[in-house]
C-alpha cells in the first residue's frame, strides 16, 4: 500500500518548523525548518526605512519562501492527505481583495506589512478603545491588548490613511497563509474570537475602526476545511494526493490535540521564555477573575477554551544566569545552579518574589509592575536566590490555577508542554510541589506542528474528531511529576505570602513607580 | 624639652589598636595593636566546654596581656601624661571585690567569662523586662536589648545561681580594664546610662534583677580622672611619668572629640560593617520616635547624645560582591562593580531596596525583619542590583535623619567616619545626594584610640576640655562630599518610595515569616 502522510506547519517569530506524519503508523518520519529571510523588523525594513520604537514587522513574502522550502523537502513526490497550519497572533497584514500583501505594492511604507504579534506601537489604540468600552470586552477581562487585531487595524486607519484606503482584507497571516495556500479566503474563528473580539451572537465589534468590518470575514471553527492545496503549489513543491488544508490556528492553541489534551477540565501550559495556560470546559462559565479571555470553537470544536499567561517564565532564570554566570556557558551556569538549588529544602532560602520582571499579566495585565525579592539575609546564598525564582514562577503557575478554580473552572488534569522540563527537570518538580498536583509532561517532538498536522487530518476526514486525531497521532506516552507531600505542605505558607505581596496596592504602585517604564513589550506569542 | 605622650587604647572585638600622640605637635607617633588570645568563644570554652547557641564570650585575661604588649611598646621609658580606654559595649564580666574575674576562679562555667556585646542568649530576659515595663525605657524606646548589661545580669542570675551568688562585682570589661590599670573602680557614667539605664536622677533601675545594685557603682562622666597607672603595671610596661587614667569609654562614642564633633547639632556616623549613628544635644528632648536611645554626661560631657543604627551597612555590599565575585578577590570585585555602578544615574536602575539584610534597628528594632529589593525587569544588571544595595544603606541613613529631624534634633553638620570612605568614595557622593547635605569626613588615622587618648588628655588636665583636646589632637583636615542638586533632587521620590515599603506593615509580617529566623545577633557594638 502506498504510504500516505499529514504535514503540520508551524509558522513561529523567526521559522516555520514542518513535520511530516505517516498516516498508517501515526508517527513522525521527516522535519524541516526554514527561517524567515528578513526575521523580524524593529530597526528599519528591509530598504533601510526607519522604524518607530514599538515596531515590529515581517515581510509576507519571507512566510512564501520558507513554507515552500518545507513542504518540498517533507512533500515532493508523496500522497500528502491534508496539511494544517498555525501561526502567531495577532499578526495582521492589510492585502488587497485577492490576497496580495500590500508590502508588495507599497515596500516602502512600514504600516503595509505584517505587525508580528510583539508589535507593540499599538498600544495608545488599544487604550482609547479599552476607555471607551463595550460589552465585547467581557470575555477578555474588560480590555484588549495593544497587541491584537482591533489596535493595529486602527493604528493603520489612524497613521496611515493612504494604507488604510488601499486595504480591501485586513487578515492575520495564517489566515492569509491558508488563502494562499489554497486560493479560498477561510479564516479560522480562533483568530477572529480572541484577537479581533468576534463572536457568533455578536460578529465583530462595530464602530471601532471605520470600515473595518468590510475589510475582514465570516471566520470558522477550528478543524473546518479551507480547500485544497492550489496546482501552483503541487507544481512548486511536488506534493501529490487531496492535500486538504485545514483553517490555520493560533500556535500556541495547535498543540492541545498533540498533547491529548481535548477533554474537559484540562489545565495546560507552554512552559517557555513566556508561559502560556489554557484551561479547557465544555460548559460556559464567566471569564474567571484575572484570566485573560475565553472563546468558543476557535480552537478545539466544542470548546470554551480559557486563556491565561505569565509574561516571564524561563525567561527569569535564563537573566538570572546570564546576569550572575557560573561557568563558560548558560547550560554549564544552569547546571551549577540547578545542583546548589536542589539541595535546598522549601522555606530554606527565606525568601519569597513577585515573578514580574516583564510586567504581570494575571490577574493585573500590568506590563508596568515589575520584580520583587524578599527575605534577604546576610547568609542568602546565590542558589537560593536561583531557587527564590524558579519558585516565583511556580507561584505565578498556581495563582493562575487559584484564579480559575476561584471562577468555577474544575480542573482534573495538569498538562505541561515545556523544552524546559528536558533541560530542567528540578522546575517541573517545584512546580508539582507548588501546585500540589501531579503534572503531566507528554512526550512529543514537534508538538505544536503536530497539532497543526491533526487540524489537517480533522478537516480531511482523515479521523472522525479531535479525540481519535489526537489519539492516533498525538503523545504515546508521558512523564509524570506527583508533588511530595510535605514539601508542597512546606509551600502552602510561602504561596500565602506571595498572594499577599502580589494584593498590596501599595506596593503596587511603589513598583509601577520605580519598575520599568511603560510600552515595553509583553510575551504573548 | 622632654618629650610627653598620650596614649589611647581602643578595645575592640578582636584586638587592641593602641596609638600614641606627642602632646607637643599634637600628633600620633606611634600605634600598635595585639589580637586578644582566644578572640571571640562562641562555639566553646578554651578547655572544650561546648557553648549553647548565641553565646559569645571573651577571657578577660587576653586583654590584659594584648593591653601590657600595646603598653609597653608604646610606652617603654616615654613620659606619658595620660591613657584613655575605649571598649566594647555591653561586655560585662563578673568578678569578686578585687576585680579578679571569676573564670579564674571557675575556668569551666561558662557564665564566669566576658559576655561580648554580641552575646545573643539573654534576649529572652530583655523581653522579660521589656513586657514588664517601666519608666527606666522611656530614654531607649521602651525596650532594652538583649545585649545590653540588665539582660546579661539576669541571664547569670537565673542560669547560674553559684557564680551569680559569686559575683561580688557584675562590671563592664572597659571599666574592669580601668580598674585594673588603676586599682579604682571608677566606673563610666555612659556604660552605665547606654547599658544598664542608670540616670542622675532614678540611678539604676530597681527590682529587675535580685541584688543587682549592689554588684554595680555609682559612675562618674566621661573625661573624669579614674586613678593613676599602678607601680606593677608600670614595671610591667616601663611607663614613666603620672600616666592618668580616665574613666573608659564606649568605643563607638570615644571617636567624637578625635573628629571635631564637640558641638551641639552635630550628627556623626560611623559607617562600616554596621553602622552607627550619634546625635549631640547641648539642651534634652524626649526621644525622637525610632531613635534608640539617649543619655547625658556619659560620652561627651554636657551633651545628650542620642542613638541610632543600622544592623547592616558596609556588610550588605561585601555579601553582594562575595555572592557574585567579579575578579579574584573581593577589592578587584568592589572596584569592577564600583566602576559600572558609577556609571549608573540614579533611578536608571529602577530598583529600589529595603537595606534589612541583619533586621532592622531603626525604628522598628526587629531583628526578624529581613531585605527586600524590588523593581526587577529583564534589562535589570548586576552592577543595577549593586548600586540598589549601595542606595538602600544611604536610605537607611537619611530615614534615622529624617526621625532625627522630625524629634526635633536640629542637625548642622554631618560628619561620617568609615574606611569605606577610602576604598568606596562613590557610596559617600551616593550619601551626600541622598541625604542632601553636605557629608564632612575627617582624615585621621586611629581615630577611635585618638579620642580615648583625648579622654585621657582631659581627665588628666593637660587640656582644659573637649573642644581644646579636639582641636590640639584631634583631625587637621577633612574632606568634604557635597550633594550634586540634580541627583538629589532624582532621589527624592525614591527615598518616598523607600518610605513607603519601610511604613507597610503587611510587607513587615510576610518578610518576618520568611525573614533569617529570630535569635540571630544584631550588629550594636
Amino acid at each position: 500500500m502506498i504510504g500516505r502522510y499529514l504535514i503540520g506547519l508551524d509558522f513561529g517569530t523567526l521559522s516555520v518548523r514542518g513535520v511530516l506524519i505517516d498516516v498508517e503508523s501515526g508517527v513522525a518520519v521527516d522535519h524541516h525548518a526554514s527561517s524567515y529571510h528578513h526575521g523580524v523588523m524593529s530597526g528599519s525594513l528591509a530598504d533601510g526605512t526607519p522604524l518607530p520604537s514599538g515596531f515590529a514587522l515581517q515581510d509576507p513574502r519571507d512566510y512564501l519562501i520558507a513554507a515552500e522550502e518545507v513542504l518540498a523537502r517533507l512533500g515532493k513526490d508523496r500522497h500528502i492527505l491534508a496539511i494544517g497550519v498555525d501561526f502567531t497572533a495577532s499578526s495582521p497584514l492589510p492585502t488587497t481583495a485577492d490576497g496580495t500583501p500590500l508590502s508588495e505594492l507599497m515596500p516602502g511604507e512600514p504600516h503595509a506589512y505584517v505587525k508580528l504579534w510583539k508589535h507593540s506601537a499599538a498600544q495608545r489604540y488599544a487604550d482609547a478603545i479599552n476607555a471607551a468600552g463595550g460589552a465585547f470586552l467581557d470575555d477578555f477581562g474588560g480590555r484588549l491588548s495593544g497587541e491584537w487585531l482591533l489596535a493595529k487595524a486602527a493604528q493603520v486607519a489612524n497613521e496611515a490613511p493612504a494604507v488604510w484606503a488601499a486595504t480591501e482584507r485586513f487578515i492575520e497571516a495564517g489566515d492569509w497563509m491558508v488563502m494562499r495556500l489554497t486560493g479560498c479566503e477561510a479564516r479560522n474563528l480562533g483568530f477572529a474570537a480572541y484577537k479581533a473580539q468576534y463572536s457568533y451572537q455578536e460578529g465583530y465589534p462595530a464602530g471601532i475602526v471605520p470600515d473595518l468590518d468590510a475589510r475582514l470575514a465570516r471566520p470558522l471553527p477550528a478543524g473546518s476545511p479551507a480547500g485544497e492545496l492550489t496546482g501552483e503549489w503541487r507544481q512548486r513543491t511536488g506534493i501529490r494526493g487531496p492535500a486538504t488544508v485545514a483553517v490555520a490556528i493560533i500556535d500556541s492553541h495547535a498543540v492541545l490535540p498533540a498533547i491529548g489534551a481535548v477533554e474537559d477540565g484540562t489545565m495546560v501550559g507552554a512552559l517557555g521564555t513566556s508561559a502560556a495556560y489554557l484551561f479547557l470546559a465544555e460548559h460556559r462559565l464567566a471569564l474567571p477573575a484575572g484570566l485573560e479571555g475565553v472563546a468558543y470553537d476557535g480552537s478545539l470544536p466544542g470548546f470554551w477554551l480559557y486563556e491565561a499567561g505569565q509574561a516571564a517564565f524561563g525567561d527569569l532564570l535564563a537573566w538570572f544566569v546570564r546576569t550572575f554566570p557560573r561557568g563558560p556557558d548558560l547550560a554549564a551556569s544552569f547546571a551549577a545552579y540547578n545542583a546548589e538549588a536542589a539541595a535546598i529544602a522549601p522555606g530554606d532560602n527565606h525568601l519569597v518574589g513577585l515573578d514580574w520582571w516583564n510586567g504581570n499579566r494575571v490577574p493585573y495585565a500590568d506590563s508596568r509592575l515589575s520584580g520583587l525579592l524578599m527575605g534577604f539575609g546576610l547568609d542568602t546564598t546565590a542558589a537560593g536566590i536561583y531557587r527564590a525564582l524558579m519558585e516565583a514562577i511556580c507561584y505565578g503557575t498556581r495563582q493562575v490555577l487559584e484564579l480559575a478554580t476561584a471562577g468555577g473552572l474544575g480542573t482534573r488534569r495538569v498538562v505541561m508542554t515545556s523544552g524546559l522540563a528536558e533541560t530542567n527537570p528540578l522546575l517541573v518538580a517545584i512546580m508539582a510541589d507548588i501546585l500540589g498536583r501531579e503534572i503531566e509532561l507528554p512526550v512529543i517532538a514537534h508538538a505544536t506542528a503536530t497539532g497543526a498536522a491533526i487540524h489537517g487530518a480533522v478537516a480531511a476526514g482523515v479521523v472522525a474528531d479531535f479525540v481519535e486525531g489526537a489519539a492516533r497521532f498525538g503523545a504515546r506516552s508521558r512523564r509524570r511529576f506527583h508533588p511530595d507531600a510535605e514539601r508542597a505542605a512546606r509551600y502552602q505558607p510561602l504561596f500565602s505570602t506571595y498572594c499577599e505581596l502580589a494584593g498590596l496596592e501599595p506596593v503596587h504602585a511603589a513598583m509601577r513607580r520605580i519598575g520599568p517604564l511603560a510600552g515595553g513589550t509583553s510575551d504573548t506569542p
